[in-house]
């Protein structure tokens, strides 16, 4: 079994200190757990401070890159995979975690929680309403809303049970 | 100058005939004045009513297939362009869009809506509510919303006012 | 059926001008046939030259661009598809091509030939000798060489017998 | 600084016992330098192998998959990442490798090499002659060939001479 891959979505340079710290902590909180954190790899926003709060937590961090050079990755990414593809790479994001939650944003991350409700990924809102935009998937309980970075964490356990960090073996 | 080419999103499998009636007669409007159809190439709703009723009106329609064959495609897609890269194509869609509509969909059609405003893209609504979730680009100006698929041709020729037929060399 | 859509690969800015010519020849003669070309879309080498080829013989032509933006575009492209996701495209161009034709040219040519024998597509070297690299193709038929753009004509015909311009309908 | 990646390409199902036995050597000597090891992920041939071997000495492995679900993956890659785009997933193993070494392979190793050229990265071909098919790379140095999985290694360390573990901090 591998790790679980937590994908962390949300504004770059536009996010505010407040989205930024809870995306700082939500960070840390996913390191604890053992998993993987996904995002977009910039050094900007909810990808940096992501990012960072994994690493001081000696966590795992992978950043899918729009870009064909590293310049732009944040500083707290191990693995920077450099896709060259500009926004096409989203779906990337989204296939690759195995659970996507999402920050406040704006055009992009919206385009990533379409993305990852389209291809049955679930998606966890954290402090990011969306209006009826979704109706549907939320009434299926594939996409949640909750307002702290615990409680992420407590509906990741909840839809992958077997994937906590005690049963992992890589 | 090169042709326009105008982007019409919206509904696969589970478009209404009414929303496949509206993409119908699109587009032959966009065929009427001479501009390429480019959009998903599938044989399904928006996508086969929007190229059916081009080619009836002897229109040029591009589809950009997230498949490796043609075996989804719309007869009426004219270059059938395979990408073999699933909703990744999505990006493809709307950076070779001159302008994107977007007619009444879900996920998918969502993410592109999206993909189009992150990217710059004017994006024209044909019965399409979204609620608040863009209203800053709907304040802007770059997202507008109409009823009947006749606005959707005079709102492009305001937003791209020399890319009428009359001007066209291709 | 759709209309044939040959793909023309080879060099860019690096081509010489004897390449460029023989890729002129062959766009026109593509065009005679009322096939579709294919190509990279760049305004450079043998992109740039067998688009006008095409073009002044009244063919459709479609470029599949690594870019984001028209900039690059050959003058002579009708339809430029706008991947933005540089030599991923790659993949696209030998995707979407029924049959693939390559001049000479350096690594970006030989890594769209490797790419369509992986995938199926009958390879056509126009004056590009390859050596022993891809042997296996050569005996089997897959890939064959010839010197003259009028031998590329003749060998897609047998190739693709019914797809010759008598019996499109499109 | 961050980990050097290192991208292993070679054969898949076709690959031979030899040099699959390389493969695994190169991947163990890779992870005891404290590199990430990176290739295509698939559980066969070289990919496989140089997980396997990557594994075995502690090192963390990256498989860039072509497929939009982990059925095909290794299981010694710890990272799957899921393109979902065909082999157009080349392009990003080459991008994300800071160096890129080949084992023989057929047409697809061929298009990652190809990829790896034009974009500027180094290439070490193990055991796998080439001919004259990129000899300009081979006369600047850019593209050398060995027959040990140890001077992979010291190649490796002359062209990135600070990227060895002893300096890496993550």
């Amino acid at each position: 079994m591998k790790k679980l891959i937590v994908g962390v979505m949300g504004g770059g340079e536009g996010a505010s200190p407040e989205v930024c710290e809870l995306a700082y902590k939500l960070g840390g909180l996913i390191a604890d757990e053992g998993w993987v954190l996904l995002n977009g790899g910039w050094g900007v926003g909810v990808m940096d401070a992501s990012a960072r709060g994994a690493k001081e937590h000696n966590g795992l961090t992978v950043g899918i890159l729009p870009d064909r050079n590293t310049e732009e990755a944040s500083a707290f990414i191990d693995i920077p995979i450099l896709t060259g593809m500009g926004d096409g790479r989203n779906f990337i994001n989204i296939l690759t975690s195995h659970i996507v939650v999402a920050l406040p944003g704006r055009s992009g991350t919206i385009s990533e929680i379409a993305l990852a409700l389209k291809n049955g990924k679930n998606v966890i809102l954290l402090n990011f309403p969306l209006g009826d935009l979704f109706v549907e998937y939320q009434k299926a309980g594939i996409m949640v809303s909750v307002s702290k970075p615990e409680e992420v964490i407590e509906t990741i356990k909840q839809i992958c049970p077997v994937q906590n960090s005690e049963k992992l073996d890589a």
